[in-house]
Order: structure tokens, then sequence, then C-alpha cells
């Protein structure tokens, strides 16, 4: 068991326990493709098979896939706070589905800009701060897909003259509508859109019970 | 825009905005498949396609595919307070991945038999109190899969005797690392063991996003 802070050490990281004998491309989509790897299990000498999706769409040399924004609203000189997220049809699922506003990186732009464009574009709010940018790669489902993103975390000041009428530009075809949940009572907002059959993407289910965990 | 709560009025939900004209399996792996959506937008009369992934491996009826547990070990009479996550080397990603402990729902088991099942398995400790159980079926990907969770929140008193020596049970291939995050530094640490080339994956990074909003 690994101590990530504290007296004790650390280990080194371990190596691979498998060894990968093919890596094909089982299947290529115009935007979704599968993927079939034949692996050893270096310990026990089984060998076994791992099948997983990855986006067709994926620039060379890009290191994430896309950026997630999260994003507090602050009005009325701080007295009203909310986090701002979006709601949309997705068919993967088949309903619909509360996010954070979130898109992926187009070329020759930052993660910092494709989140700040992203959150203009999808909720019409300009961020007043940046509080965060993580680094590295979060799987989306690490289990399943290589789809990663990082996460940028900032404030929109409601009371400046260019967030009075926040106004979207979507695409053709796009279609999202914006909601603002009071910080101070997110879980039972969650639990209110999940008992009207809205299904609560699991990045933003954590946040809240993280966010909720001394509230 | 919808408020989530307070006074105004919250709209009812939209219908969907597409036309679903074709659905098909695209191709179907052992443990994985492609579903090709052939959709029209009503708006706008445009036609598109919606490519995703989804487990071959799903039961029918089930409603939600795995479950996620979110673990606080409680030491020395509350003076110690540590998150329990693992780490595992994740073929999709090429990489190490931090994550919740987490697994599928068996046949014949509630989601949160199979959260306690799985935090014993993974990573040898026994919940003594369920905080909570999430509702509803949180995407992963919404984007791209269907894969969907819930989430059990719980504690473990790592005074009880039971704790002492926590054992996992895993399967042969299955190689999980027990990493144990200081509650008060897990910020922090996510920084470091990304340093060192692992993965976050999103749902946890968020989680502790929120959490370190408030402490």
């Amino acid at each position: 068991m690994a101590m990530m802070a504290g007296s004790e050490t650390e280990k080194d990281e371990d190596e691979c326990p498998y060894k990968i004998e093919s890596d094909e491309v089982l299947f290529r989509g115009q935007w979704m493709s599968g993927r079939h790897v034949n692996f050893l299990d270096k310990a026990s000498g089984v060998r076994k098979v791992w099948q997983s999706a990855f986006r067709s769409t994926k620039q060379p040399g890009v290191d994430v896939d896309g950026v997630d924004i999260i994003a507090t609203l602050i009005r009325d000189g701080g007295a009203s706070r909310h986090f701002v997220f979006v709601k949309q049809y997705r068919i993967p699922l088949n309903a619909f589905c509360l996010e954070f506003p979130a898109g992926l990186i187009d070329a020759n732009e930052t993660v910092e800009q494709a989140g700040l464009r992203e959150l203009k574009e999808e909720t019409g709010y300009t961020a007043s701060r940046v509080i965060a940018l993580t680094k590295g790669r979060h799987g989306l489902d690490p289990g399943l897909t290589d789809d990663t993103v990082q996460f940028l975390t900032v404030e929109i000041d409601g009371d400046l003259p260019e967030n009075q009428t926040p106004t979207q530009q979507l695409e053709v075809g796009e279609h999202v509508q914006v909601v603002l949940v009071p910080c101070d009572s997110i879980m039972q907002a969650l639990r209110d859109i999940t008992e009207r059959g809205v299904s609560v993407e699991a990045m933003l289910y954590s946040f809240a019970i993280g966010y909720s965990m001394t509230h």
C-alpha cells in the first residue's frame, strides 16, 4: 500500500504488469474507433484481451482531448453564488444529461483558451478570473476509452456589464440549456433533477459530493 | 436559462430535439461494441451522425453498469483521515491511473452490495458505515459511451480489528495498488502523482476540486 504524503516513503512507479502482444484497430468509424489489444499478464502467464474506444478525431500530438469548466457565478457583490452547468440531450445515453460546460481543444489553442471559449459559447458568460487549470490527462472512463480532459476552474463576476445578458453562441443542431445551481444546495438540486429523469454526469456528481462534505 | 431552486419556476423537461432515423450496431466486439445513429435535427432540418461505444457485457434490464466507492478511512479515533483510492494500469490509456475503488454490478446484487464487495476485494477494507448511495445513471463520458455508475459514500473505521491488516481479494491478472491520500492535502497529492506520470481519472479529480473548495 502506498502512502501519498507524510513520513512514509513512496515506492517507485511499478512497471506495466502486462506485455502487449498485439494492438489493432478493430474498426474505424467517422467519429469513433475500436481498439483490440492482446496481452500477456506477466505474473500469471495468462493471455487476455482488452477492447476499448477512441475518438477518430484525435489530433496527433495532442495530449488531452477536452476541457471541462468548473464555473462559479457570483452576483450581488458576493451575496449570490451559483455553479454554471449545462443540460443537453445525449444520444449515447438516450437522455438529457447535466454536465459541466466543456468541449474539445481546437488546433492552435491552449487548454485555457479552449475552456474560456467553450464557456462563452455554451453559456454566454465571460470568465472574470481563472482560479486554476489542472495538469495531466484525466481519463473519463479509463476502463473503456482513452478520452481525457483537464479542468479549468473560473469565477464569473455576474455584476459586470458583459455578464448581464449572457448570449450563447451555438452551432446549428446544438441545443444546450444553461442551468444555474445555488452552491449551497447543490446536492438537493442534483437529487431533484435526477427525479425528473435527467442523467447527471459522473464527474459533476462526484464534484458535488466532495463540495458538500462540509456543507 | 433554468434556475434549479429558489423562487423561479423550472420549465418542464424539453422533448428530444432530434428525430432518430436509424440506430444500428456498427460493430460487436467481445467486450465493447459500436453504435451508429443517423438523426435529424428537428429545428434546422439538418441530418447528422452520432457514433458511440457500449459495453457488450451489459445485462438486459440493468439500469446502471457500475459503482464507484468514495471511502474515508478514519484512524486513531478521528485524528487521522485518508481517502482510499486505487491505482492500476489501464490499457485504453497506456498508463497507470488513480481511481476510486469501483466495479461492475453482478447479477442478483444491489448497487450497495456491489460497492461494499468491490471495496473489500480491491482494498481489503470493510466499510463501517454507509453514508449515501446516489440515485440515477451518472454517465462517465456521455458524448462517447453509455457507460454509467452510481456513487456509494462510506466510512471505514480503521481502529476496528477487521481493518488492521486489510487483504485484497484480486483475480488472476488483476493488479490493484491501494493508495491512501490524506483528506486535508488531497490537491497536493493529486499534483504529485500527476508529476510522476500517473493519470488521475476525471471524476476523482473533480471530487478533489469540490472538496478543496471548502477545506
